[in-house]
Protein backbone atom coordinates (compact mmCIF):
# COMPACT_ATOMS: atom_id res chain seq x y z
CA UNK A 1 0.00 0.00 0.00
CA UNK A 2 1.39 3.77 -0.90
CA UNK A 3 2.70 5.11 2.47
CA UNK A 4 1.66 8.87 2.46
CA UNK A 5 4.16 11.11 5.13
CA UNK A 6 2.01 14.57 5.74
CA UNK A 7 0.50 16.48 7.78
CA UNK A 8 -2.87 19.06 7.39
CA UNK A 9 -0.43 21.65 5.00
CA UNK A 10 -1.26 23.11 2.07
CA UNK A 11 1.25 20.22 -0.05
CA UNK A 12 0.59 17.65 2.10
CA UNK A 13 -2.89 17.69 1.13
CA UNK A 14 -2.53 17.40 -2.26
CA UNK A 15 -1.65 14.07 -2.59
CA UNK A 16 -4.84 12.35 -0.65
CA UNK A 17 -6.98 13.81 -2.55
CA UNK A 18 -5.44 12.57 -5.63
CA UNK A 19 -5.23 9.19 -4.12
CA UNK A 20 -8.69 9.38 -3.11
CA UNK A 21 -9.93 10.73 -6.44
CA UNK A 22 -8.19 7.86 -8.00
CA UNK A 23 -9.68 5.48 -5.75
CA UNK A 24 -6.11 4.03 -4.55
CA UNK A 25 -5.40 3.37 -0.91
CA UNK A 26 -2.98 4.61 1.42
CA UNK A 27 -1.98 4.49 4.83
CA UNK A 28 -1.23 8.57 6.10
CA UNK A 29 2.18 8.53 8.53
CA UNK A 30 1.75 11.63 10.19
CA UNK A 31 5.07 14.17 10.29
CA UNK A 32 4.39 17.12 12.67
CA UNK A 33 5.66 20.16 11.40
CA UNK A 34 4.63 22.12 14.13
CA UNK A 35 6.88 19.94 16.24
CA UNK A 36 9.64 20.21 13.92
CA UNK A 37 9.61 16.51 12.82
CA UNK A 38 9.95 17.16 9.29
CA UNK A 39 13.54 18.37 9.99
CA UNK A 40 14.23 15.57 12.20
CA UNK A 41 16.82 12.55 11.12
CA UNK A 42 13.41 9.86 10.42
CA UNK A 43 12.42 12.01 8.10
CA UNK A 44 15.62 13.62 6.77
CA UNK A 45 16.57 10.01 5.63
CA UNK A 46 13.52 10.09 3.28
CA UNK A 47 13.37 13.23 1.57
CA UNK A 48 16.94 15.33 2.58
CA UNK A 49 15.27 18.63 1.51
CA UNK A 50 13.10 18.25 4.82
CA UNK A 51 9.45 18.80 3.64
CA UNK A 52 6.61 16.91 3.29
CA UNK A 53 4.44 15.15 1.27
CA UNK A 54 6.69 12.24 0.56
CA UNK A 55 5.61 8.96 -0.74
CA UNK A 56 6.43 5.64 -0.46
CA UNK A 57 5.23 3.13 -3.38
CA UNK A 58 6.70 -0.34 -2.85
CA UNK A 59 9.76 1.06 -1.81
CA UNK A 60 10.47 4.25 -4.71
CA UNK A 61 10.79 7.41 -2.38
CA UNK A 62 9.24 10.27 -4.05
CA UNK A 63 9.55 13.56 -2.68
CA UNK A 64 7.40 17.37 -4.65
CA UNK A 65 3.60 17.47 -4.15
CA UNK A 66 3.15 18.36 -7.45
CA UNK A 67 5.65 15.29 -8.92
CA UNK A 68 3.67 13.22 -6.51
CA UNK A 69 0.50 14.12 -8.87
CA UNK A 70 2.32 13.97 -12.06
CA UNK A 71 3.52 10.02 -10.96
CA UNK A 72 0.06 9.30 -9.99
CA UNK A 73 -1.43 10.48 -12.59
CA UNK A 74 0.25 8.22 -14.95
CA UNK A 75 0.68 5.44 -12.86
CA UNK A 76 -3.40 5.66 -13.19
CA UNK A 77 -4.08 7.16 -16.48
CA UNK A 78 -6.20 9.89 -14.87
CA UNK A 79 -6.64 13.16 -14.04
CA UNK A 80 -4.30 14.52 -16.50
CA UNK A 81 -4.98 14.38 -20.55
CA UNK A 82 -2.44 12.15 -22.21
CA UNK A 83 -1.36 14.50 -24.78
CA UNK A 84 -2.17 17.50 -27.00
CA UNK A 85 -2.84 20.89 -25.53
CA UNK A 86 -4.93 19.87 -22.57
CA UNK A 87 -1.81 18.10 -21.38
CA UNK A 88 0.39 21.48 -21.84
CA UNK A 89 -1.83 23.14 -19.82
CA UNK A 90 -1.94 21.03 -16.87
CA UNK A 91 1.85 21.28 -16.88
CA UNK A 92 1.41 25.24 -17.37
CA UNK A 93 -0.90 25.20 -14.12
CA UNK A 94 1.23 22.84 -12.00
CA UNK A 95 4.56 24.94 -12.72
CA UNK A 96 2.70 28.38 -12.05
CA UNK A 97 1.36 27.02 -9.08
CA UNK A 98 4.86 25.49 -7.67
CA UNK A 99 6.62 28.81 -9.27
CA UNK A 100 4.23 32.02 -8.00
CA UNK A 101 1.50 31.21 -6.02
CA UNK A 102 2.76 28.88 -3.71
CA UNK A 103 6.31 30.82 -3.03
CA UNK A 104 3.77 33.87 -2.90
CA UNK A 105 1.20 32.58 -0.39
CA UNK A 106 3.98 31.07 1.83
CA UNK A 107 6.11 34.01 1.81
CA UNK A 108 3.22 36.33 2.75
CA UNK A 109 2.05 34.34 5.19
CA UNK A 110 5.51 34.05 6.86
CA UNK A 111 6.27 37.72 6.67
CA UNK A 112 2.38 38.27 8.34
CA UNK A 113 3.16 36.08 11.01
CA UNK A 114 6.20 34.79 11.49
CA UNK A 115 9.29 36.99 10.79
CA UNK A 116 11.29 37.97 13.91
CA UNK A 117 10.52 41.69 13.02
CA UNK A 118 8.72 43.19 10.44
CA UNK A 119 9.88 43.87 6.98
CA UNK A 120 6.61 46.07 5.42
CA UNK A 121 8.25 46.04 2.15
CA UNK A 122 8.94 41.80 2.11
CA UNK A 123 5.11 41.58 3.28
CA UNK A 124 4.15 44.16 0.76
CA UNK A 125 6.01 42.22 -2.14
CA UNK A 126 4.36 38.74 -1.17
CA UNK A 127 0.89 39.86 -0.58
CA UNK A 128 0.88 42.03 -3.55
CA UNK A 129 1.74 39.03 -5.82
CA UNK A 130 -0.29 36.58 -4.25
CA UNK A 131 -3.49 39.12 -5.01
CA UNK A 132 -2.72 39.73 -8.27
CA UNK A 133 -2.04 35.83 -8.82
CA UNK A 134 -5.54 35.22 -7.50
CA UNK A 135 -6.85 38.18 -10.08
CA UNK A 136 -5.23 35.89 -13.05
CA UNK A 137 -6.87 32.92 -12.15
CA UNK A 138 -10.38 34.65 -11.63
CA UNK A 139 -10.32 35.65 -14.76
CA UNK A 140 -8.57 32.62 -15.87
CA UNK A 141 -11.70 30.81 -14.34
CA UNK A 142 -14.33 32.80 -15.85
CA UNK A 143 -13.83 30.96 -19.10
CA UNK A 144 -13.31 27.90 -17.73
CA UNK A 145 -15.02 25.40 -15.49
CA UNK A 146 -11.37 24.18 -13.84
CA UNK A 147 -8.16 25.43 -13.95
CA UNK A 148 -6.64 23.60 -16.78
CA UNK A 149 -9.67 23.92 -18.93
CA UNK A 150 -13.37 22.12 -18.71
CA UNK A 151 -12.03 18.70 -16.87
CA UNK A 152 -10.79 18.29 -13.04
CA UNK A 153 -7.59 17.52 -13.24
CA UNK A 154 -4.23 17.22 -11.05
CA UNK A 155 -3.74 21.14 -11.48
CA UNK A 156 -7.25 21.97 -9.84
CA UNK A 157 -5.43 19.51 -7.04
CA UNK A 158 -2.42 21.48 -6.80
CA UNK A 159 -3.89 24.98 -6.44
CA UNK A 160 -6.72 23.68 -4.05
CA UNK A 161 -3.77 23.32 -1.09
CA UNK A 162 -3.07 26.59 -0.60
CA UNK A 163 -6.49 28.12 -1.68
CA UNK A 164 -7.67 25.64 1.37
CA UNK A 165 -5.06 27.19 3.82
CA UNK A 166 -5.47 30.86 2.05
CA UNK A 167 -5.79 32.50 6.27
CA UNK A 168 -2.09 31.90 6.54
CA UNK A 169 -1.06 34.42 4.42
CA UNK A 170 -4.35 36.47 5.24
CA UNK A 171 -6.10 35.93 1.91
CA UNK A 172 -9.79 35.61 0.44
CA UNK A 173 -11.67 34.94 -2.40
CA UNK A 174 -14.05 37.74 -1.35
CA UNK A 175 -15.16 39.86 -4.52
CA UNK A 176 -13.80 36.69 -6.84
CA UNK A 177 -16.72 35.15 -7.62
CA UNK A 178 -14.90 32.96 -10.50
CA UNK A 179 -12.37 31.49 -7.90
CA UNK A 180 -15.07 31.29 -5.46
CA UNK A 181 -16.97 29.36 -7.47
CA UNK A 182 -14.66 27.12 -8.48
CA UNK A 183 -12.84 26.51 -4.72
CA UNK A 184 -16.53 25.54 -3.49
CA UNK A 185 -16.81 23.06 -6.63
CA UNK A 186 -13.78 21.35 -5.66
CA UNK A 187 -14.51 21.40 -1.51
CA UNK A 188 -17.69 19.84 -2.37
CA UNK A 189 -15.98 16.64 -4.24
CA UNK A 190 -16.59 13.69 -2.07
CA UNK A 191 -12.77 12.62 -2.49
CA UNK A 192 -11.26 16.01 -1.60
CA UNK A 193 -14.21 16.15 1.87
CA UNK A 194 -12.34 12.25 2.70
CA UNK A 195 -9.07 13.64 1.73
CA UNK A 196 -9.56 16.90 4.34
CA UNK A 197 -11.17 14.65 7.37
CA UNK A 198 -8.13 12.49 7.34
CA UNK A 199 -5.31 15.13 7.14
CA UNK A 200 -6.82 16.89 10.24
CA UNK A 201 -7.49 13.84 12.15
CA UNK A 202 -3.41 14.16 12.35
CA UNK A 203 -3.38 17.13 13.76
CA UNK A 204 -3.28 16.18 17.39
CA UNK A 205 -5.59 18.34 19.69
CA UNK A 206 -3.65 20.92 21.50
CA UNK A 207 -3.71 19.77 25.70
CA UNK A 208 -5.66 23.11 26.72
CA UNK A 209 -8.16 21.34 25.11
CA UNK A 210 -8.09 17.62 25.87
CA UNK B 1 8.59 27.65 -37.02
CA UNK B 2 8.30 27.83 -32.98
CA UNK B 3 8.64 31.60 -31.61
CA UNK B 4 10.19 32.27 -28.38
CA UNK B 5 9.57 35.07 -26.86
CA UNK B 6 12.07 35.74 -24.42
CA UNK B 7 15.49 37.65 -23.31
CA UNK B 8 18.81 37.19 -21.40
CA UNK B 9 16.81 35.96 -18.09
CA UNK B 10 17.31 32.48 -15.94
CA UNK B 11 14.43 31.24 -17.45
CA UNK B 12 14.19 32.51 -20.91
CA UNK B 13 17.32 30.20 -21.73
CA UNK B 14 16.07 27.09 -20.70
CA UNK B 15 14.07 27.04 -24.27
CA UNK B 16 16.72 27.89 -26.57
CA UNK B 17 18.64 24.94 -24.45
CA UNK B 18 16.26 22.82 -24.69
CA UNK B 19 15.50 22.86 -28.70
CA UNK B 20 19.14 23.25 -29.67
CA UNK B 21 19.35 19.86 -27.79
CA UNK B 22 16.42 18.39 -29.55
CA UNK B 23 17.86 20.11 -32.52
CA UNK B 24 14.00 22.27 -33.26
CA UNK B 25 14.77 25.21 -35.43
CA UNK B 26 13.21 28.38 -33.68
CA UNK B 27 13.01 32.09 -34.24
CA UNK B 28 13.66 34.30 -31.07
CA UNK B 29 11.18 37.14 -30.31
CA UNK B 30 13.33 39.81 -27.96
CA UNK B 31 10.94 40.84 -24.60
CA UNK B 32 13.25 43.17 -23.39
CA UNK B 33 12.71 43.06 -19.44
CA UNK B 34 14.79 45.52 -18.81
CA UNK B 35 12.61 48.02 -20.40
CA UNK B 36 9.80 46.17 -19.33
CA UNK B 37 8.35 45.25 -21.88
CA UNK B 38 6.75 42.18 -20.69
CA UNK B 39 3.99 44.29 -18.75
CA UNK B 40 3.23 45.77 -22.42
CA UNK B 41 0.36 45.23 -23.73
CA UNK B 42 1.27 43.11 -26.97
CA UNK B 43 3.00 40.58 -24.73
CA UNK B 44 0.22 40.56 -22.00
CA UNK B 45 -1.71 39.07 -24.64
CA UNK B 46 0.22 36.22 -24.87
CA UNK B 47 0.96 35.51 -21.47
CA UNK B 48 -1.05 37.52 -18.88
CA UNK B 49 0.97 36.55 -16.25
CA UNK B 50 3.34 39.07 -17.60
CA UNK B 51 6.57 36.84 -17.87
CA UNK B 52 9.50 35.19 -20.25
CA UNK B 53 9.52 32.92 -21.76
CA UNK B 54 6.65 32.03 -23.75
CA UNK B 55 6.40 29.69 -26.99
CA UNK B 56 3.92 29.78 -30.03
CA UNK B 57 4.04 26.62 -32.04
CA UNK B 58 1.74 26.42 -34.65
CA UNK B 59 -0.32 28.97 -33.41
CA UNK B 60 -0.49 27.22 -29.59
CA UNK B 61 0.65 29.64 -26.92
CA UNK B 62 2.67 28.09 -23.89
CA UNK B 63 4.44 29.71 -20.83
CA UNK B 64 5.99 28.63 -17.80
CA UNK B 65 9.08 27.75 -19.00
CA UNK B 66 9.51 23.92 -17.45
CA UNK B 67 6.20 22.90 -18.75
CA UNK B 68 7.58 24.07 -22.33
CA UNK B 69 10.85 21.76 -21.47
CA UNK B 70 7.89 19.45 -20.93
CA UNK B 71 6.23 19.97 -23.83
CA UNK B 72 9.02 19.95 -26.12
CA UNK B 73 10.40 16.86 -24.53
CA UNK B 74 7.25 14.75 -25.09
CA UNK B 75 6.83 16.51 -28.45
CA UNK B 76 10.03 15.05 -29.44
CA UNK B 77 10.67 12.01 -27.12
CA UNK B 78 13.96 13.21 -25.83
CA UNK B 79 15.43 14.35 -22.43
CA UNK B 80 12.92 12.94 -20.32
CA UNK B 81 12.61 8.93 -19.76
CA UNK B 82 9.04 8.00 -20.79
CA UNK B 83 8.35 5.66 -17.35
CA UNK B 84 9.34 4.96 -14.48
CA UNK B 85 11.50 5.93 -11.77
CA UNK B 86 13.73 7.63 -14.01
CA UNK B 87 10.71 10.12 -15.40
CA UNK B 88 9.49 10.66 -11.59
CA UNK B 89 12.93 12.01 -10.43
CA UNK B 90 13.30 14.13 -13.67
CA UNK B 91 9.67 15.82 -12.34
CA UNK B 92 10.72 15.76 -8.99
CA UNK B 93 13.75 18.09 -9.94
CA UNK B 94 11.99 20.44 -11.97
CA UNK B 95 9.15 21.00 -9.42
CA UNK B 96 12.06 21.36 -6.56
CA UNK B 97 13.73 23.91 -9.22
CA UNK B 98 10.49 25.63 -9.50
CA UNK B 99 9.20 25.66 -5.68
CA UNK B 100 12.13 25.69 -4.17
CA UNK B 101 15.82 27.07 -6.24
CA UNK B 102 13.91 29.51 -8.76
CA UNK B 103 12.14 31.46 -5.69
CA UNK B 104 15.03 31.54 -3.43
CA UNK B 105 17.52 32.80 -6.29
CA UNK B 106 14.77 35.07 -7.27
CA UNK B 107 14.10 36.76 -3.96
CA UNK B 108 17.82 36.65 -2.94
CA UNK B 109 18.83 38.95 -5.45
CA UNK B 110 15.79 41.06 -5.44
CA UNK B 111 16.40 41.99 -1.49
CA UNK B 112 20.03 42.07 -2.10
CA UNK B 113 19.73 44.61 -5.21
CA UNK B 114 16.55 45.99 -5.65
CA UNK B 115 14.49 46.82 -2.92
CA UNK B 116 13.94 50.36 -2.33
CA UNK B 117 15.27 50.04 1.77
CA UNK B 118 17.35 47.09 3.10
CA UNK B 119 15.19 44.29 4.53
CA UNK B 120 17.73 42.40 6.42
CA UNK B 121 15.97 39.69 7.35
CA UNK B 122 14.36 38.69 4.54
CA UNK B 123 17.50 39.07 2.56
CA UNK B 124 19.32 36.67 4.92
CA UNK B 125 16.33 34.41 4.65
CA UNK B 126 16.41 33.83 0.94
CA UNK B 127 20.64 33.61 0.68
CA UNK B 128 20.48 31.63 3.02
CA UNK B 129 17.91 29.13 1.66
CA UNK B 130 19.66 29.55 -1.52
CA UNK B 131 22.99 28.01 0.27
CA UNK B 132 20.83 25.52 1.66
CA UNK B 133 19.58 23.88 -2.01
CA UNK B 134 22.70 24.55 -3.26
CA UNK B 135 24.27 22.12 -0.65
CA UNK B 136 21.24 19.75 -1.32
CA UNK B 137 22.10 19.78 -4.99
CA UNK B 138 25.66 19.25 -4.29
CA UNK B 139 25.36 16.16 -2.25
CA UNK B 140 22.77 14.94 -4.52
CA UNK B 141 25.64 15.65 -7.28
CA UNK B 142 28.35 13.67 -5.44
CA UNK B 143 26.78 10.05 -6.40
CA UNK B 144 24.75 10.93 -9.76
CA UNK B 145 26.26 12.61 -13.08
CA UNK B 146 23.23 15.07 -13.52
CA UNK B 147 20.16 16.15 -11.52
CA UNK B 148 18.14 13.14 -11.99
CA UNK B 149 20.34 10.55 -12.42
CA UNK B 150 23.02 9.58 -14.95
CA UNK B 151 21.27 11.32 -18.19
CA UNK B 152 21.22 14.57 -19.12
CA UNK B 153 17.24 15.37 -19.38
CA UNK B 154 15.40 19.01 -19.17
CA UNK B 155 16.06 18.76 -15.07
CA UNK B 156 19.39 19.73 -15.85
CA UNK B 157 18.18 22.17 -18.42
CA UNK B 158 15.78 23.77 -15.67
CA UNK B 159 18.53 24.31 -12.96
CA UNK B 160 20.92 25.52 -15.58
CA UNK B 161 19.07 28.85 -16.19
CA UNK B 162 19.26 30.49 -12.97
CA UNK B 163 22.80 28.88 -12.05
CA UNK B 164 24.22 30.52 -15.34
CA UNK B 165 22.70 34.04 -13.49
CA UNK B 166 23.75 33.31 -10.32
CA UNK B 167 25.37 36.28 -10.15
CA UNK B 168 21.90 38.22 -9.85
CA UNK B 169 21.73 36.81 -6.16
CA UNK B 170 25.38 37.12 -5.42
CA UNK B 171 26.04 33.40 -5.21
CA UNK B 172 28.77 31.28 -5.76
CA UNK B 173 29.56 27.63 -6.42
CA UNK B 174 32.83 28.02 -4.49
CA UNK B 175 34.00 24.87 -2.40
CA UNK B 176 31.17 23.24 -4.08
CA UNK B 177 32.97 21.13 -6.08
CA UNK B 178 29.92 18.62 -7.32
CA UNK B 179 27.57 21.21 -8.60
CA UNK B 180 30.73 22.89 -9.95
CA UNK B 181 31.78 19.85 -12.35
CA UNK B 182 28.24 19.38 -13.39
CA UNK B 183 27.68 23.37 -14.12
CA UNK B 184 30.79 23.26 -16.52
CA UNK B 185 29.64 19.78 -17.85
CA UNK B 186 26.49 21.29 -18.87
CA UNK B 187 27.85 24.78 -20.35
CA UNK B 188 30.71 23.31 -22.41
CA UNK B 189 27.49 20.98 -24.26
CA UNK B 190 27.36 22.97 -27.80
CA UNK B 191 24.15 23.20 -28.11
CA UNK B 192 24.25 25.20 -24.44
CA UNK B 193 26.65 27.42 -25.76
CA UNK B 194 24.76 27.93 -28.91
CA UNK B 195 21.51 28.99 -27.16
CA UNK B 196 23.52 31.12 -24.53
CA UNK B 197 24.93 33.03 -27.26
CA UNK B 198 21.60 33.46 -29.53
CA UNK B 199 20.18 35.06 -25.56
CA UNK B 200 22.61 37.33 -25.08
CA UNK B 201 22.54 38.71 -28.88
CA UNK B 202 19.12 39.61 -27.99
CA UNK B 203 20.26 42.61 -25.16
CA UNK B 204 21.56 45.13 -26.64
CA UNK B 205 24.64 46.85 -26.01
CA UNK B 206 24.31 49.82 -24.03
CA UNK B 207 24.27 53.46 -25.35
CA UNK B 208 27.96 54.52 -23.62
CA UNK B 209 29.35 51.54 -25.19
CA UNK B 210 28.00 51.85 -28.57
Amino acid sequence: MIEVHAFATPNSVKVPIALEELGLPYELKAVNVRKGEQKEEAFVTLNSNGKVPVVVDDGFVLTESAAILVYLAEKTGKLLPTEGAARARVFEQLFFHASALSPAFGNAGFFKRSSPEPQPIAEARFTTEAERILGLLDTKLADQAFMAGEAFTIADIAHFGWLWRRQFPGLTLDGRSNISRWYETVAARPAVQRAITRVEALVEPPASAA
